[in-house]
């Protein structure tokens, strides 16, 4: 099959790009590197040093003897889109192309407009590219459970049946995201769902938990292959940091009481789910929804987690609680939905002490940081106003 | 009260900011002129010829003595918009500024993007500068019932309460727009209901029915002062295009059978509910919706009112149906609430045969383009690519 990832060069963008490689699709990647770049600005890095795009396709082709086509583009650009879609023909496209951070979108007016404008405007180009050269595609757009944030109600899978004053109907599942990045992607799910209504075209949403974990099968053949892992405030999510933390001999962070809970699955998961989806199109016309997560923790548990394993590995870690930077709620109902995906053949990798020892030993590292993991991005507006926030995040 | 109007230039921001000026309150306007050029790109015009924004509020001032500000600017400039927010300090912002047409959206890639970006930047620039300079300040935000689509089910206000597998909450509404400007006012709607969560603002969405009538009762005071109606097929709305489509003689263009549903509303009446949600403000971190419309009509409904108005004018009136270049059901269910308004102190404007009639001997005019009536912009792709389409549009 001829998949096109978009956002190939990002930490699920690149390990996908090869298994779906390996597996013997003939496979493109776009990106237009803006991730490397928002590094720079925020001083952040991996915690593993990574090759450009350009000399992981290479050592790719070099240790399997398998092309990626490369495209370095941005999805801003329509005629780039176009140019794409007409050189390489699609039938599915794994759109991971976007800017991926609450924080990030939360720093200031510039950034919270940034990321809507990307995110909305690149996954508007793919539909009209679609919608022009390659109708019969799949795009499967990589979404995220922070859409439908922590409603009192359990969470279906993208559409809920209502009976309201005696009648019925089943309708896109009510959506309370948590930043403005949040919301970038609930605005990505209607304007597909509103793609496949009208122009027919066809579209799986992933609605994806937390993603954890560094390696995966195509990673371990060769450290040029490795791909980004972040442990910061703003690209890092909890389970990572929280290694990172253990490792280093600093508490791990805990915001607030910890008791927010989030669905959550294995790196090698996302890629498989990914698989799944697309060889298992939906029909024309049709707008499908998966929750993408195998397993719900609160953030006290992982931390909890993180201690036991680490305890075993000979390192005292100790667990601190911060001032939650973030509006959430700390104690809430949480029960999602995330049976489709199973249907179709998802067997789970489970969180277990196995593959926290692993993630511990990897980041076993000289690279660490201190500085870039406590959070400094807050979502309330502070005393003075927005700008030294901003600065704080950029010059942290 | 301080009241800054944002698309002062428009149907309904002009006679917005005259109708509050008379009130007594302290009232500016914000355009960048945008709707003049889009009509310029599309080669429409309103039906009676309208003078500059600035010549506006100089006639306003000489006739009545009052002042309105004016400001000349695009919200898309964020520079723009906090200069804007420090010079004028508002109570209350009434944000009609944005891209209006359900077709212009439809037009192409561009004019799609555009709608998206226009819109959603503009807003998001305002919630920052509300969050930066005037948080107490009340925004009065003009969404559509478009946002809801047409489900089988009541239409709320707003929020709905569920109740699924024995729990229950207060969400959303779930959204189903239909085009692209429609989706832009669900992102809005988004946005604004997080940033009355996370930063304490205070907003009212007004999700307005279809506006109708050409006078208010300042228009009235002097031609200098009328306000923009637009015939045509991207500007236009269907009651208004009826009625010129009968004092010119030609069939009244209903889409499919006719049987589309929506609510419906007097140009006074929207003034009047704007009016009564800036005097009512919510308080700090509501984020509340008002259904803003005052009776419901079906398509076929509102083309067999205006035949028998024109009836007794002594004009006969035919009415024809067109392939629908929508993407819409033509027989369903729509029953939506609009109750709040009403609780408020709406007294609402009935569309009597009266009103009909002055807006059949206003629409009597030389000015009227006949080629600028038929629809052209069509929802779905048609069987050539859709450059043909939007350059139809253009040079209709």
């Amino acid at each position: 099959m001829k998949i096109l990832i978009l956002g190939g060069d990002g930490y699920l963008g690149w390990p996908t790009a090869m298994y779906l490689s390996t597996k013997g699709h003939d496979v493109a990647v776009m990106d237009n590197l803006a991730k490397r770049r928002w590094e720079l600005e925020l001083n952040v890095e991996p915690l593993i040093p990574i090759r450009t795009l350009q000399d992981r396709v290479a050592a790719w082709k070099e240790l399997t003897g398998r092309n990626i086509a490369l495209f370095i583009g941005d999805l801003r650009n329509y005629e780039t889109v176009r140019n794409l879609f007409t050189a390489f023909r699609p039938d599915a496209v794994i759109h991971y192309g976007e800017q991926p951070s609450a924080p990030y979108s939360m720093i200031d007016h510039n950034r919270c407009v940034f990321t809507q404008t990307n995110n909305v405007v690149g996954n508007l180009h793919v539909l009209w590219a679609m919608r022009e050269y390659a109708p019969a595609c799949h795009l499967v757009k990589l979404g995220t459970m922070g859409e439908y944030g922590t409603p009192n109600i359990d969470i279906e899978e993208g559409f809920l049946e209502i009976e309201h004053n005696g009648r019925k109907d089943v309708l896109p599942f009510p959506k309370l995201p948590g930043s403005f990045y949040h919301l970038s992607k609930v605005h990505d799910s209607h304007n597909i769902h509103f793609a496949c209504r009208v122009w027919n075209l066809r579209a799986t949403d992933l609605n994806q938990g937390v993603v954890y974990g560094i390696e995966t099968d195509e990673t371990r053949i060769d450290p040029r292959l490795a791909t980004s892992f972040h442990y910061d405030e703003v690209f890092g999510t909890a389970l990572n940091r929280f290694c990172v933390q253990a490792i280093s001999g600093v508490p791990l962070t805990v915001y607030g009481k910890g008791g927010q809970t989030r669905g959550f699955l294995n790196i090698r998961d996302t890629i498989r789910c990914v698989e799944i989806a697309v060889l298992n199109p939906p029909k024309p016309g049709e707008f499908r929804v998966f929750n993408q997560f195998t397993e719900q923790f609160n953030i006290m548990e992982l931390a909890l987690l993180v201690q036991k394993v680490s305890a075993k590995l000979g390192l005292t870690v100790k667990i601190e609680h911060l001032e939650n930077p973030r509006v959430e709620m700390e104690q809430h109902y949480y029960k999602a939905v995330a049976q489709k995906l199973l249907a179709l053949g998802l067997e789970p990798h489970r969180l277990s002490d196995v593959l926290l020892d692993g993630m511990l030993e990897r980041a076993h590292s000289e690279r660490i940081k201190m500085e870039i993991i406590m959070p400094k991005v807050q979502w309330r507006p502070q005393a003075a106003a927005s700008e030294p926030v901003a600065q704080a995040a950029v010059t942290a």
